[in-house]
């Protein structure tokens, strides 16, 4: 998408063709700052330190990194360090393992003189196939929004709220929640965006609001609090998220709070959409809200925040009194029975077990 | 309440009965600090400028506001630029105007004279008005705890969820939503307080925590976007939450989240209770979606927050991109159909018109 005008990923070969290059999320959305990863353990503090986040952009990250390691030395004592070293930055990242798993298959065979460059290949490949995959989810939810705003009057904006961010940021490019918003902005649609402020990292004030803006798309950003009130006045005609996990059943697990604008939008008649890519989809589980463990994160997440002070520089405040404890469970699970529907690259289905089982014949387990 | 350890209310006549004292909570919770009010000015200030907040505590504060500017000068003139001056510094709070109007009808046929001592007596009266009403909620809910703890193992702590500051710092003492708390755990019960941080002011994070940490209430502050999950999982076996204005059939408009946790509730059977202290009725209102405006306060609340910094010094930072705007409607209304009972200062009803009739005959218009 664009920063400044100009397209953009969030991860990029640097133009002399010896690193990588990225856009330091930590940094957002008090400054615009890129980091040059040359290393393994460039790219190994990338992921620790949450240069770069969001599941598939780890994994583009991560595939990287193999080749970053396998350039300085392709042995096979320096391919299971590097393996093993990226694995570790974020363990419950489903798509880290997902992504070094494919690149180590397809160079373990390889002679080590030609790894390097076999990593690179693939890695790039990682990359176009996220970037795909999302725009093929903007192609599935454009007609949603295109049926809205066909019932609006002439002038009359489409409302949609999102939670969190599963925006371009999170992604290579594009973004899953994102993608058929950037995409009904781009074909002249008027659309609004509800950003869900997110507690407590405040990924949709910091992130999502940060990229809406620099990609010109209307916004406003509300305390999560908001969303209810603003269905029950009718201001919002769509909500579209993103989900972590998915299961074959169509829950789906996304970041804390995101249950509640389910139970909100069901209460009002407002259809509630999770752009989910197949590869979030677990065929092994049926039941959200007892198979999927929610992780507890630290408490200082909620008991601190950080921002911009008057004079421009960042600062970390807390919150709470001191004395006062914290809990910090940082996902929840929304039943498919509050789902309108998936949003998959291969098309809209409903947010059930045969629906899904009908739209990834291939990809969904013989029962 | 207690704080460290000595019973304390939010406002009290000064030692040498020249002043009244007040905690000042916009330095909370970072500062426990007390501030003097000794004239009309004084006291308006502390009213504008939020040194206290809560309608029952800013009605409190005005009562007494009037006896320091009569005890100045006792004219006519001077009473009614005194109610004036006080009326003016929160223009939407009921409890405000109410309280005035109370004073001025009780001192202006008196002689001038007489006015002050009269004032000073009323408003000592209000206080004690409020804290009895208080208490009153505290007796009626206590039983609804009571009730959960018989179920409960031995040792097993009864979870309840609270929204924003209905607690002894928004009244003179004990509180709304706060009363069958203060009131469980004084009497032994094994309370715990889920605390709703309750963006964007965080009344709940700082306020309400404050106060259940001071008083030694177990309890634990969660980003609203928690309780939902908290629920699903079973955690969460009673939620009571306080009300800003309330309709003769039971809607509830209180700030804004309440309804995305009634619905919570709803969902997962948790009760949700309401503590409506009679003054809270609005007899003439019928369909509180519809007939209540919800207050759009400044976008700055969203935008910015303040807290303490490594240094213990308060600062005030921004959250989002420059360039992103934000929309912050205060308030948000509850349907009657989500609350499971209202705890009054006479006891507990249901939360539709018959019952608030039943209960409140008296007060209730005739049909």
């Amino acid at each position: 998408m664009n920063v400044s005008g100009r397209p953009t990923r969030t991860l990029w070969p640097s133009a002399d063709g010896t690193a990588i290059e990225i856009i330091d999320q930590t940094r957002l959305p008090h400054a615009f700052v890129t980091a040059r990863l040359a290393t393994l353990d460039d790219a190994a503090h990338a992921i620790r330190a949450m240069l770069v986040r969001g599941a598939p952009l780890i994994g583009a990250t991560a595939a990287w990194g193999l080749w970053l390691a396998l350039r300085a030395d392709a042995s096979d004592a320096a391919l299971a360090h590097a393996y093993a070293t990226l694995l570790a930055t974020r363990p419950t990242a489903v798509n880290l393992r997902w992504a070094l798993d494919r690149v180590r298959t397809h160079v373990a065979p390889l002679a080590p003189s030609a790894r390097a460059a076999a990593a690179r290949q693939l890695a790039a490949y990682v990359c176009d196939e996220d970037v795909a995959l999302n725009r093929g989810i903007g192609v599935a939810g454009l007609p949603l929004i295109r049926a809205i705003a066909a019932r609006k009057a002439p002038g009359e904006r489409v409302n949609v709220l999102t939670h969190c961010n599963a925006g371009w940021l999170a992604t290579v490019d594009i973004g899953t929640a994102t993608a058929p918003l950037y995409a009904a902005h781009d074909a002249g649609l008027s659309v609004h965006i509800w950003v869900d402020e997110t507690r407590p990292r405040n990924q949709g004030a910091s992130l999502t609001a940060w990229e809406l803006l620099n990609h010109g798309v209307p916004h406003t950003v509300i305390v999560d609090n908001a969303g209810g009130h603003l269905m029950q006045h009718g201001h919002v005609d769509l909500v579209i998220v993103g989900t972590d996990r998915t299961t074959a059943t169509g829950d789906v697990c996304n970041k804390i709070g995101t249950y509640l604008k389910a139970l909100a939008a069901h209460d009002n008649h407002v259809p509630f959409y999770v752009a989910a890519p197949s590869p979030s989809i677990d065929w092994a589980l049926r039941d959200g809200l007892r198979e999927i463990p929610i992780e507890e994160r630290a408490a200082r997440e909620v008991t601190h925040l950080t921002g911009r002070l008057p004079d421009g520089t960042v600062a970390t405040i807390a919150l709470l009194p001191e004395g006062s404890p914290a809990a910090n469970p940082a996902f929840d699970v929304t039943p498919a029975r509050l789902v309108t529907g998936l949003i998959t690259e291969r098309g809209v289905c409903d947010a059930n077990a045969a629906a899904l089982r009908a739209l990834f014949p291939d990809k969904a387990p013989t029962r």
